[in-house]
């Protein structure tokens, strides 16, 4: 079955929110094995919102509206959809005393113009709102199912999950899932010509997305209900994970770099400790993000300055004036002292030009040392980001720096 | 000019990413001063592209696209444009060789499939793309402006303002003209209602808009190109300003406060020494995104573990078993020692409860101290961080210490 998202919201043709009810809704229905075929995003405007619903009721099996739901003369939604249908517009007694309950429980009247959030077009079932006070709708009718939303994301999530979820389980009529590989240290090219001919499998399908430094192998398989979708999930995951070796670091669509290398750290019983200096603690706060991270994360050192690395890690004069702070010698020399002076299991240091400024020819700007030192020595390694800008090259120093980790606790070469 | 965003891309329908792109493009649209009226997105299917065009080029007198610029067979945008408009597909000598150089650089030959990101619809004009492989272009044909422009927002954005704004600019036919005060400190309702009377001026319009805990007054005044926008917007931004006092930051869409104190504090020839715990580097990461960050940041130490805190900041055991690790006492001396160890002017801690785990009764989850040490002493502060996750609760740490410093620097109560 066919769906259509119809955001309905000024505030958003204006760019003030992102439309993050649309992400969330295409990714629940697709989960659930319907097909969302457009998303498409209105102002408060009756006659854009007439002509959006005709168009997304013809080309469509379901139809879910966000936003619009409110008391004011702008908020059109089920106004239209009665329009749509030839539906008269109906209170509600149940949820026009719910709103009364809430307006005195808030110390005031309802006022007359908010009595409209009570209505309903003839024949709708009434969806009521825990998080909130517009109640939503669904409006079954010539074939169509037309579910009207919220737009407040709180409201919305909690009344798709306990209301419109388990209404449209029983009309689904096949079932999808899917499996995400992360890559990391590959490019999409390269991955697209690894696995050029996974892509036309048909069943299961094979999709590649491109993150900041990784890409996302997405593999999906549509079934009956009734079958078990692993059975075509398994092989093509292995496929893959052959082909791509220990570039896989993760299966899971909110997996990253950090939380794998962290619950590889806490797998293992292993500390860590950090020196850095371009990226100025990102490492660290990447690290900290996972809860718990005081498991396997021992203390950063942010030595930004040169005398700090001198002092605080215990780089040399000599390596200082010889080579520089942007050099393998000073890099090994930082992961050393950290890994010393803390008595971690693992240090990790990145020292680099993230630019603009500050770059030469000899170290052009994305100039990048990272060293990574264990109980057996310090191994550091070059490189050169040199597409994009601080952030960017902060990002990817961070990124490399925890991939040489993982690599080495999985006994790979880093 | 009325305008509307054409989303290409199956992640999108599928729910995987949140379609940015759209929210920024219409932010942009909106300030230039033309009308953004639909939002329309669609998958990797030419047929459905191609109708979503047409639909679009009919009510629309500018279309952006965005994504389907790669170089796989479902990149159809430039393809669906051609044929929407009868124009032929070019290949354009110095976009290719461009990309050969690019496919070079990285170590390999352009594999012949990637040609197609060098080919554009005859009479084009192109976008180089600074930020990755695939150019943009822009139509401008038959009375209308179609701009294609690539999906990832790190691209889009550059060639965005680098190449269509410019391009857009002299199409326009009144002048928008935007200020952005930054008002860190103060709720949203409470802005709101300290402004009220000054929402309905009619020229210029105020609106506010949310971030994390910041609000930003937008205020944009129209007027004739050969006006000039400043009469109306100084006057203004001047009583905001009064009325807000030191809660207004900065003037400037792209403001930060951590910029902000980075620039008070090389303006006054000050050096920062940081100590972070729960926030585990993000406050260091925040300040080293300056670009020339060593003027002002010294060092940073990450003492996530309690030891660490003891035995790099050199706060006391009594301090520890009496207080607590998240305590005003160890804030304190957690910035004391950081002070001391750098010999820089200024030190901020950060010790808090980021959860979800570790709260208890008298310190839940969101608990956050404070400390900001200078060579007269050290001041502490207590904040709870109660209604957000993770993420959320080291951010708004970041940034209150970010404030405390600033409010220092102008001489204000931190």
């Amino acid at each position: 079955m066919i769906c259509e998202i119809v955001s309905v919201g000024t505030e958003l043709l204006m760019g003030q929110i992102a439309n993050t009810d649309a992400r969330y809704l295409s990714e629940r229905m697709s989960e659930m094995g319907f097909f969302v075929y457009h998303h498409t995003t209105v102002g408060d405007n009756a006659g854009r919102i007439l002509e959006a619903l005709a168009t997304a009721v013809k080309r469509s099996d379901i139809v879910i509206t966000t936003g619009g739901l409110g008391p004011t003369e702008d908020d059109l939604t089920k106004e239209t959809v009665a329009e749509l249908f030839g539906l008269e517009l109906i209170p509600d007694e149940r949820s026009i005393k719910e709103l009364k309950d809430q307006a005195e429980k808030r110390g005031c009247t309802l006022p007359e113009y908010s009595l409209k959030q009570g209505c309903f077009p003839k024949g709708a079932r009434i969806m009521p709102n825990r998080r909130g006070t517009a109640p939503g709708c669904i409006i079954e009718t010539q074939g169509k199912i037309v579910a009207v939303l919220p737009g407040p994301p709180i409201e919305l999530i909690d009344m798709f999950e306990q209301q419109l979820e388990p209404y449209l389980m029983v009309k689904r009529e096949t079932r999808i899932a899917s499996r995400f590989l992360k890559i990391f240290g590959v490019g999409e090219a390269q991955v697209q010509s690894e696995l050029w001919d996974l892509f036309h499998l048909g069943n299961p399908t094979l999709a590649l997305y491109c993150g900041m430094a990784e890409v996302t192998a997405r593999v999906t398989v549509k079934c009956a209900l009734a079958e078990n979708p692993n059975k075509l999930l398994d092989p093509l995951e292995s496929e893959i994970r052959q082909r791509m070796g220990t570039s896989v670091y993760a299966e899971g669509r909110n997996a990253t770099l950090q939380e794998t290398v962290f619950q590889m750290l806490v797998q293992k019983g292993k500390m860590l400790a950090l020196a850095e200096s371009c990226t100025g603690g990102m490492l660290g706060s990447m690290l900290t993000d996972c809860s718990g991270a005081s498991k396997a994360l021992l203390e950063g050192h942010v030595t930004y300055n040169d005398r700090a690395k001198m002092r605080v890690l215990g780089v040399s004069n000599d390596t200082m004036y010889t080579y520089g702070a942007v050099s393998a010698q000073c890099a090994s020399e930082m992961a050393a002292g950290a890994l010393l002076i803390s008595s971690a299991d693992y240090a990790l240091s990145i020292t680099g030009i993230a630019g603009p400024e500050g770059g030469t020819a000899a170290k052009p700007v994305g100039t990048c040392f990272i060293g990574l030192a264990d109980r057996t020595g310090v191994i550091t390694k070059h490189f050169l980001f040199d597409n994009g800008d601080r952030t960017w090259v902060r990002t990817l120093c961070c990124q490399h720096a925890l991939n040489m980790l993982r690599l080495k606790l999985i006994g790979a070469e880093p």
